[in-house]
């Protein structure tokens, strides 16, 4: 976890924000937003929304009432209790890239289907990683696997590599009432889990202003379980959403508003992120530009807005419009991930492997994005300013056209400094060959799968898994 | 020029920075600062320092009384007075690449020794850019010019090939002499320069705690003349500072704030600013680690040191340990030179086109580095919120499902956004070959340079300056 000491970045006057609220009442108020699932609607209507059809109302009491019920900050749970998570506050989590059916292989840069082997790479990977606080979920797709079996095998993985948090499958009401299962058989049962919640799963809307059952299914089986959701837009301007910043921000507000008041309605206090995965589009190419300024604006005012509604905040991510691991998927990823962290983004999903917007995974990006986050935790840390660390006496004794290196001092302090993974700190007259960072990244990803250890599972919980696996249908 | 409106970012509290600014005056109290000149000396005791041998001792109340001198915020001229630029409040201007020996050819990656013709092609690059908005210095290092030349030459290019502001020479008295002679020829006399500033000149301490001869000489031309003058500290921790930032930063402080008390005494009021170049120390291998966190920790604090004194503050750029333009390249790049933004320094040096920490130019990073500083720049210009940008109608008449593709209001908007130089925004499908940036850079600097038509200058003044240049010694 980055804890922030800086000030989150306000992007937006208290007095705009103010407006993108307004307007995101109306639009809930006289537009509405479609639920297709005729218990959503059922529940949403007792709960005290207007129904048309499949369309529901809400007045702006009702959405302010019912966001009143939601924490502002709540606990994940971790198998290992060292990996808890505070979500909200002051405090930013990472989880790897989502949801991608890609992986870029290094040598030859070639797209391919990504496997169950891969999600187990990256699994392995995210366990390794000092920055990274949450696996499991669709963070690659495993297409080898039959569809039935994915959610499943997805978060079998996840236990079995690593001890940190979990991401939850969004799929439905049958794979998420199985994950909630299987959530069960490892962490306790499930009066311990719905005390203690084990899963956060990413519910996203679809633009512009509907939910569709599936999405809606799963939050209902989450929510009944007390287990936290991320409520996320993913809009598109000037496709699935106005093209201006400010009206695509209506937009998701709307939105994702109107999933946390149904949230609320299913089970009042049920834990929720206030989230967007939403970019603007290039409009002479229809491609997304997710690396853009643009897009780090919006992230920054989704968690402005959280930041209003008093609800942790999701967005951002190593993110980059780049195809390859280049210079361009640096700097975007980047500008991506540090403005997001100074934003005051309670949860970060997509903050390691991408390449090519959300669509392609990459072993080697992974492990450089590891590095950033290192970097950027690094930065958010500080640094003491005290007696000792002013350094007024070393400097009164090695005074003027001095060196410090030979001084006490510097040796006492030397290993204050973060060391780099895969960064280089060289010079030209140094080497022998020029080799890039991406091609460290290569070794080191093999190096930490070679060696990975994964921690203990009890085994009458992992046959148990098994077991239960093997019996799905 | 960039406009901010966010805040800038405090990394410090301000207890802390009291604490550093406080054990900078001790520092000046008790060890005080070498000066290797007898004439600075002399300047410095009439000005009532404390003079024994070579070294220069300092008061707080001498000191505080000498900085409220400076101003807090000043305007360099250029030839176009479309171009003149505010230095301080808020407002960021940016300079390329400054002092390196080495070009880093793109075919091979191999690193030669600078020359003239890449001096020019340099400017060139700048002139074109709307990113950049200083040139002249030492934006490479020519080294087939003769030296009594080099300063000269540069300045002659600087003025042929744009109408932008313009750094001078810190190179002694006689090479910053001639620079504004030079300068009084283009500018249109000795008393116009002095009224209205062209020059910012780069004075680099000599860490620790010593200024030099050569640079001391130059302070004293410009300030004489009322040409701006950075005052700038290079310390590497654990060898020429202490080790640890604080400390670091209480030495960098005491050497910044005795330059800026020299140049009040030389000539009050002139306008100064408060820099650093100084990074960390790998201190496993010996070399910069100028991409680093705490070197992006310790740029941030130098601006806030310099609010703190009410002068502006020069610090960061687009800063890499990396060889090659690669994604670590562009990974540390963007950290330093987002972090020098959203911390408020005023004046960013070194802000396109190095690679190696300060040893290298390459054409290509500049243009990539001026692609992250347009990008930098469109994040801080903010967005409108208003009736129309928040597109309620829009959105109410679109509705449920629909899409904004073929909405008015995405015609009337969609140019809103920029429009990147070379990042690409492709997909992996739709590509027939994997391009990567820098490759996109290099084709695009050649067209740069191809098409470039310098802004006409006057001829009468031209052959002035080839006429004083050629009498030169």
């Amino acid at each position: 976890m980055i804890k922030r000491k800086l000030e989150a970045i306000d992007y937006l006057s208290r007095n705009d924000v103010e407006k993108i609220h307004q307007a995101s009442l109306g639009i809930l108020e006289k537009n509405g937003i479609e639920f297709y699932s005729a218990e959503a609607r059922d529940i949403l209507k007792k709960g005290g929304a207007r129904v048309e059809g499949e369309k529901v109302f809400f007045s702006p009491q009702l959405v302010m009432e019912q966001l009143s019920l939601a924490p502002s900050e709540f606990t994940l749970h971790a198998r290992n209790s060292n990996n808890n998570l505070t979500i909200g506050g002051d405090y930013t989590v990472t989880a790897p890239g989502y949801g991608s059916p890609y992986v870029m292989d290094f040598d030859g840069n070639t797209r391919r289907n990504a496997t169950y082997d891969d999600y187990i790479t990256f699994t392995k990977l995210a366990g390794h990683s000092e920055n990274i606080d949450v696996v499991g979920g669709v963070l690659v797709e495993p297409n080898d696997v039959e569809d039935k079996l994915r959610h499943a095998k997805m978060f079998q993985a996840a236990v079995t590599y690593t001890d940190k948090c979990l991401m939850g499958s969004a799929m439905g009401e049958k794979k998420a009432r199985e994950t909630v299962e299987m959530a069960s058989i490892v962490y306790g049962g499930m009066d311990k889990i719905r005390d203690n919640p084990v899963l956060i799963s990413l519910i996203n809307t679809n633009s512009p202003l509907e939910f569709d059952a599936r999405m809606l299914d799963a939050l209902m089986v989450y929510a009944r379980n007390r287990q936290p959701v991320i409520i996320a837009a993913l809009a598109m301007t000037g496709t699935t959403s106005p093209v201006t910043l400010a009206g695509s921000l209506v937009q998701q507000c709307a939105e994702i508003l109107s999933g946390i008041v149904f949230a609320q309605m299913v089970n009042p206090g049920t834990p929720v992120a206030f989230g967007s995965a939403s970019s603007i589009v290039d409009l002479r190419t229809g491609n997304l530009a997710i690396g853009s300024p643009e897009s780090v604006q919006m992230f920054s005012v989704i968690a402005q807005m959280a930041r209003f509604y008093k609800i942790p905040s999701r967005g951002g991510g190593a993110l980059t419009d780049a195809i390859l691991i280049d210079n361009q998927s640096g700097y975007e990823s980047m500008m991506v991930l540090m403005n997001t962290v100074l934003s005051g983004t309670n949860f970060i999903l997509h903050s390691a492997g991408l390449l090519e917007n959300y669509m392609t995974m990459s072993f080697e990006k992974f492990v450089c994005d590891d590095e950033m986050l290192g970097m950027v935790k690094a930065y958010m840390q500080g640094f003491q300013v005290n007696d000792e660390t002013l350094a007024v006496d070393p400097l009164l004794s090695v005074g003027s056209g001095g060196n410090f290196i030979a001084h006490e001092h510097t040796f006492t302090h030397m290993k204050d400094t973060r060391l780099p993974m895969v960064s280089a700190r060289v010079n030209y007259a140094g080497v022998k060959e020029m080799v890039d960072t991406p091609k460290r990244a290569n070794d080191y990803y093999r190096d930490v799968i070679e060696s990975y250890k994964a921690p203990k599972l009890d085994e009458k919980i992992e046959n148990e898994l098994d077991r239960y696996i093997s019996n799905l249908s």
